[in-house]
């Protein structure tokens, strides 16, 4: 085991270094000065590069041949896999390409900013188009590499094991009832007369109420912060987890809710498993099973009526005793569906519209099947089939809204409705094994949620692929019925 | 000038990294969550080492000796002795050694902090033994290579340059002069009835007076913060400076000059040569240079009286236009001079008195001259010489009371005294140039102060050997008639 045992000192090496990235990381979104941004950006770039030479240290590469003629454990073997995918991620790409295209996307990126509010198309594909040029030739060299289609080479990073053929049958059963599902609780909403609650609700009051959630949610406190930024975030290490929100005087609603979720990230971190927390085994699986965290927390308990009941005497006692916060009310404001252009502002039931069009579209860019300048078009006429709403020579709320696209991290979109439907999977095995959850949930105890997770996701780190763990876990592979169930459930019952 | 360039490549990426190590070390005093500490400390650990190869690498020596061959300007050659000195600094020791010592310093100071409130001696030495024997050969070893006395190289760690037989001359002239003017002054200050303020002084009021009071001294928020940690320091790097303070309810007097007192650190890191920030001539040039910056601002600005005017108000408006608060009896507040066991809480006219008395004793000690066992002894005979006081079996307020010599800090005392000669002699040379500059300071304006400090102190960073700094400054070597002067002229007059 000497050769499996020099690798675990190398990652526990690169993790302890990470240790001091990651709050300097947090540090620069937080707390840094602005005038300090130019030392601390090189300071940071400095970082990378050594951070880089250590992980793909070409003597990894014999030290990982050596340790799988080792004998193992079954974990140590889940780690020494997950230590030969980090390695192989890092190391399939020559430099040159690296660095081309981390620059091309820092350039496309820096001009978006100003192109996006001008509604200027065309500035950005100048520069954009330079950006999936070099994207396709990333994909490409994955691909030869890997075996898998180019596109799939890209989505392996973020979701190991997630494929474009799984994808297609997905999202093509969601295709399939979700434009009805939308149609119907829109028109069933239409009959609500919901109250929405104007502020200004003093900072104070927003933060002490959002540290009662974060609380009540398990948050650990001694071994985590919450501050303030303007992107929230949840950072640090596992033994340190840097959290962030925003506070928004004139609307509570979105902000405490943005605590709800950004807590469930950071207790899958805080509980990743302890003994493999240096180790490629002991991070979270994928970005999807990341995001199902967040989106268990936010979609399956927070926006729930059983959840805002069990804080209803909170949000009373910080905003006072109105009609805007009687239950009934706030489980609407919290619950309203309405089809929207800009995807990060989407509720749960029309945000999968959003992901699946963005998906489509970056399949098709990288696989060469669809050009750069030919987007709007496409993502006109989805918008129109998905939603019903037409983004013709609309790009500052079409293409030009997110920033994924504009530094080249194509494949991750899946991640967020992958996310939804494993949290809406996940949640139905807590509700198959503790029938009463929701009772206890509206009373404030929320432990068989948690213990569940605990036990299903939370401690297996990346031990399992996703797959087997989503198995493990709740008895079969990725099924989008389940989110269909509970979106029905909550919207139309 | 080509192994010179690459000494300045290595230079910077080490400036760079050391961002990291600063900030992140920072953020252990002031915002980490308790437990936390034990994955910080291995991270921290960790970086160490990193830093450490990376500054004790081999090629290093023969990159000095190359660059010591090329065609350098002269900034370039003040770059070099220092690339040089701080490469001998940290490679003359063997790492054994280097370990054995943390080790036996670590022990000892963790027992210290049990041993000093139960006045135990006994316990103390034992381990404190260990850590004299290990600093002895540590002494041995750099004074083989550098020619100096034993205790002399360790002194140069912190004041290049100066050695015993500077400091002797230097301090039996104060030793001449500075137990008659204890007296008078006690005796003079016998007559006042100065009124102590008391509190609570709300910390709200505290954090605002402070930072007004930063402001106003110079201190940039663009490139810095203040925060609280239970110890205040001055840390971060000279691009991002991480200022800490506390505050107590019951006392603003002490805490207000702690923040005048690091507010002299922060301006010389923050005013260091901005050409040079990444190299070790744009580093502070000793720990006397640096404690004369803050002891400028604390004691050659802070406690007189034209400053105190110049913030009167400010005080006034923070805790009301009462006569504890008006003006002749802050001064009096702010320069009462008193014999006592503890050098932290000296008055500025007593404190060289600790210094000198740590001074003789670390000296002897390293060069053989005492044993630890007899430290006491001694310690009690110079107290009642220097200070007329008694600490016979009183070792809580004696030999135990500084953490220093507990992990064998030996050499850095005198570093404290020089630093306030230097500043008396620094604002000497101020009034020369300006001799209005006490009116131009009651008016709140203390530009003349410190645009001479940041043109012969801060600037300078370390591109001088001190002696020169202080020559090119003031006209003079490091003299102590200044002091002598300073403190005559506010106590006596």
């Amino acid at each position: 085991m000497n050769s499996y045992n020099e690798l675990k000192k190398i990652n526990e090496k690169i993790h302890n270094l990470s240790h001091l990235g990651a709050i300097t990381s947090w540090d620069q979104q937080t707390m840094m000065p602005k005038g300090s941004n130019d030392a601390r950006s090189k300071a940071m770039a400095e970082f990378t590069v050594l951070m880089h030479q250590l992980s793909t240290d070409p003597k990894i590469s014999d030290l990982l041949n050596e340790a799988s003629k080792e004998d193992l454990n079954e974990t140590d073997r889940s780690t020494l896999r997950e230590m030969k995918r980090s390695y192989e991620l890092s190391t399939v790409v020559p430099e040159d390409l690296v660095k081309a295209k981390s620059l091309a996307g820092s350039k496309c990126e820096h001009a978006w900013r100003e192109q996006k509010p001008n509604n200027d198309w065309k500035g950005f594909l100048t520069n954009f188009e330079d950006v999936v040029k070099l994207s396709r030739e990333e994909a490409s060299i994955r691909s030869s590499k890997s075996g898998l289609t180019p596109y799939d080479s890209l989505l392996d990073i973020y979701e190991p094991g997630m494929n474009t053929e799984k994808l297609d049958v997905i999202f093509s059963d969601v295709k399939s009832w979700l434009p009805t599902l939308i149609e119907e609780i829109v028109e069933k909403q239409k009959s609500y007369n919901t109250v929405l609650p104007t502020g200004p609700f003093s900072i104070e009051k927003q933060k002490e109420l959002g540290l009662k959630v974060m609380k009540k949610l398990g948050f650990d406190f001694d071994k985590g912060r919450v501050d303030i930024s303007s992107h929230p975030f949840c950072g640090g290490v596992p033994e340190d987890i840097r959290m962030t929100t925003r506070y928004d005087e004139s609307d509570f609603v979105q902000s405490l809710m943005g605590i709800v979720h950004e807590t469930g990230h950071a207790r899958y971190e805080q509980n990743l498993p302890k003994e493999y927390v240096a180790l490629p085994s002991g991070t979270a699986r994928s970005m999807g099973i990341h995001e199902s965290q967040s989106l268990f927390f936010e979609m399956q308990i927070g926006r729930g009526r059983p959840f805002l009941e069990s804080i209803h005497k909170d949000i009373v006692d910080a905003f006072g005793d109105t009609k805007e916060f009687q239950i009934d009310n706030l489980v609407k404001i919290y619950n309203h569906v309405e089809p929207g252009f800009i995807r990060v502002d989407a509720d749960e039931v029309t945000y999968p519209a959003h992901v699946i069009l963005r998906y489509e579209i970056e399949r098709d860019l990288i696989n060469g099947k669809l050009e750069a300048k030919d987007i709007p078009e496409v993502w006109n006429e989805k918008m129109k089939a998905y939603l019903g709403l037409n983004t013709e020579g609309n790009y500052t709320q079409g293409v030009l809204q997110d920033i994924h696209w504009t530094d080249g991290s194509f494949g991750y979109f899946p991640s967020y409705t992958l996310g939804a439907m494993y949290a809406a999977q996940q949640f139905s095995s807590v509700k198959k094994l503790y029938p009463n959850v929701n009772d206890s949930i509206s009373n404030g105890d929320y432990s068989q949620a948690f213990s569940w997770l605990k036990e299903n996701i939370w401690e297996k780190g990346s031990l399992f692929l996703t797959d087997d763990l989503i198995k493990n876990a709740t008895g079969e592979s990725l099924n989008p019925k389940f989110l269909k169930e509970h979106l029905t459930s909550r919207y139309l019952k």
